[in-house]
């Protein structure tokens, strides 16, 4: 079979696939927030009713949380998984959005036409370029080169918490010789790339208590312990002065990189003055003995993600607070243990505590990192498809972010992710305003029909 | 004339007084938010009408923000202002008040009868307590022993920013011989108090801008500074480890107190073990080398009112945030300077961002501290007054709190202010089920009954 027909078939039906994005677009699937929930549920509904529509055998599977959508359509080659998510994040605030994040359209920009709205590059613009992949071959040959099973989830941007249990249950039908995942991005703008290690992940909450009631800063400021005051001083004293996590026992299972790793990434002339650049920075942040590239792909991270304590609003109120909130995530590497960690963080926070004050904490997600072995010559044919379409060398990269499928794949079922996105380091992910290259939804639906042949040569 | 006569009808004129004032307490007067304007105003009118109604010649004054209540009644002896505010504090947050904040009621409590609602003490039930005052001896007696200027503010909690000019423009309408202000607390709950000094209070908003956008944490973590961490560094970094504040210049002007005041505090025999369990603290955290009345009453302060950024919601985002927020506050004493204070607290805080990071300030009220001579007779003859009503020795004390209006009537109008007020420590000023006492409000009526017969001799 010849894919020509089918990457012909891709071109041409690019209006119909964007206007099918589209229509996903628009459910307002927001998986943190319970107010949502009916809208999680419809992309569920919307994803099944998709797949049916070229042939798969799809349905929703409830889970105590978001449901699943699985889907099985059979072939000659081997099995191949798919795995994407159909949540997305919060879009507050939603102040600096310049359009409805829920009201996608194309925009004009210096740099090309790009898909604007929530969810457009993470992630429902990259499953649905697997998906419009496998809908063009169907329409050209009336069959697929190999067997799929598609997963995909609702909880991805919620920690997940339904994932494990039902990977478990559902083990037998999630069996395949190959899980494919597309929730990452290209390495710069122009260079596809195979992500062959990801950051694991630990979420923290607490609340840090002072006096038991919010009080009057004239009545009992100077004698009474501001929570927000103790609650700095633990944050500050997360980061020494070398930008290096203080935690005890942090570092442990945190490995160097090996050397052949090195070379590749030297080799990659990543140009991290235009990377902070960016984003309007010049300074790396992370740990002062480390290359900006080793800090997001091979370094752990102590983030505080929110904060919050006292009167937000408009003027002033001099308040001295009862309580002080944070949220707080730190990216892992190697085989750093994320309960140790927990456990490590508690009780550095509970020893900077004055002695009249409280600390509570809430756990969220914890992931190990995730290391995987790209010996396979799998992972090199799809290295080489990948370049055919863009017409330069695909690299193999670390990610900074963190993708708990991937090592659920490898220690829950025994199958090996193949991790290949078309984001772009500006889609201003989790942000106001993301989006999604058009050139990365058109060329990434084509990248996969060329993969879909290659490991099944 | 004989005052029982007068403090007779005070208290059986107790319900109807009760019930003007929660009419009062019904208008959601909040000053600082632009969405109660109407309220503000709605309260300045009702209490022109409430004045009117006994004869004050009465009229709402505007300004360019809320309006000024002025009111003036005639009488033989000498000429006395008094002051109170009619704006009340936001109510946030709402889902810790146990009933609506404007729908007041009298409550049981074990200490007692309180009145419960947003304003109750601060400072509503307060300064109705000297507008019953002045109507029970009408009633009685068909006039005042003296002349009386009303002046009723709708600005304090949001900074007065149209009171100094409003004082300069009136100073003819608003010269009198002692000016009465009704905002302050009793010494603990049973010793009546004349405040002789009170904190001067500044007030800054700052936020520090660390990348240009939100980030996604795994693609810019590590790499990228984030803002939360800077900032808390900046508050962590204002205190040193003995509870002193750290801005270069801080304590210039800040004297030690008289041998004769610590001698008038001593006897007082605060328990300040109790003051900090009643919010349920132990720990003095103040400088540490001071007692914890010099904390409150002597000593400069600086507190963290409020602070957000970043993701704040229900779940988690693990966003990198461009920004963070902070609201600071310092109460001031002596001859302290605001605004070298502002300089110099700027200064610092820009000279601890790393260079790519930015910060902008907005500039809040700034008043300096208030000391009152209390070597004048009338103050010991109010004194004495206070006494006979409350059958213990009222006492001289310092205020920890800031009114501003205290100095602005020494240094604009050069009359000496005499602040007595009848709050509780517990009365939950700024917090959630504000309170004031069923024996404020009437012992307090009864005390002015008594301070003017005192003051007109």
């Amino acid at each position: 079979m010849s894919i020509e027909a089918v990457l012909a078939r891709v071109d041409s039906d690019l209006p119909q696939s964007l206007e099918r994005l589209f229509e996903l677009l628009r459910i307002p699937s927001i998986s943190t927030d319970p107010a949502f929930k009916e809208h999680c549920d419809a992309a569920a509904d919307w994803l099944v009713r998709d797949l049916q529509s070229f042939g798969v055998d799809a349905r929703k599977c409830p889970t105590p949380g978001h449901p699943m959508v699985l889907g099985h359509i059979d072939g000659p080659g081997p099995h191949l998984l798919f795995y994407g998510h159909y949540d997305v994040q919060p879009v507050d605030p939603l102040s600096l959005w310049r359009n409805d994040p829920f009201d996608p359209r194309i925009e004009d920009t210096p740099k090309g036409k790009v898909i604007r709205g929530r969810g457009t590059a993470d992630d429902k613009g990259q499953l649905m370029t697997f998906v419009e992949a496998c809908r063009a071959w169907i329409a050209q040959y009336g069959s697929l080169p190999c067997k799929i099973t598609f997963f995909l989830e609702g909880e991805e941007e919620s920690g997940s918490p339904s994932l494990v249990p039902f990977m478990k249950e559902n083990a037998e039908a999630l069996r395949s010789d190959l899980a494919l995942i597309c929730d990452t991005a290209m390495f710069e703008s122009k260079t596809p790339a195979i992500v062959t290690s990801l950051r694991g992940m630990l979420q923290e909450e607490l609340t840090v208590t002072g006096p038991d009631k919010d009080l009057h800063s004239g009545y009992y400021g100077g004698v009474a312990i501001n929570p927000i005051r103790v609650l700095s001083r633990v944050i500050a004293a997360l980061h020494d002065d070398s930008g290096r996590v203080t935690i005890p026992g942090f570092y442990e299972g945190v490995a160097d990189i090996t050397p052949q790793m090195r070379a590749q990434w030297d080799a990659l002339n990543f140009d991290h003055k235009q990377f902070l650049a960016d984003v309007d920075l010049s300074i790396p942040a992370g740990e002062q003995d480390r290359t900006p590239l080793e800090m997001t792909w091979s370094r752990p991270t102590c983030e505080v993600n929110g904060i919050w304590g006292g009167y937000t609003g408009e003027g002033f109120k001099t308040v001295l607070p009862s309580k002080a909130h944070a949220k707080i995530s730190f990216r892992l590497v190697g085989d750093q243990d994320p309960e140790a960690i927990r456990s490590s963080f508690r009780n550095m926070v509970q020893a900077m505590l004055p002695d009249d004050c409280k600390v509570s904490f809430t756990a969220h997600g914890a992931d190990n990192a995730c290391v995987i072995d790209a010996s396979d010559d799998r992972f090199e044919r799809a290295r080489v498809a990948l370049s055919d379409e863009w017409n330069v060398p695909a690299a193999y990269i670390g990610g900074g972010g963190s993708i708990p499928i991937a090592g659920h794949f490898q220690h829950i079922l025994g199958t090996t992710p193949l991790l290949i996105g078309f984001g772009k380091d500006d889609d201003a992910l989790h942000s106001p305003n993301e989006k999604y290259d058009v050139e990365s939804f058109h060329k990434g639906t084509r990248s996969w029909v060329r993969i879909l042949a290659a490991l099944t040569q």
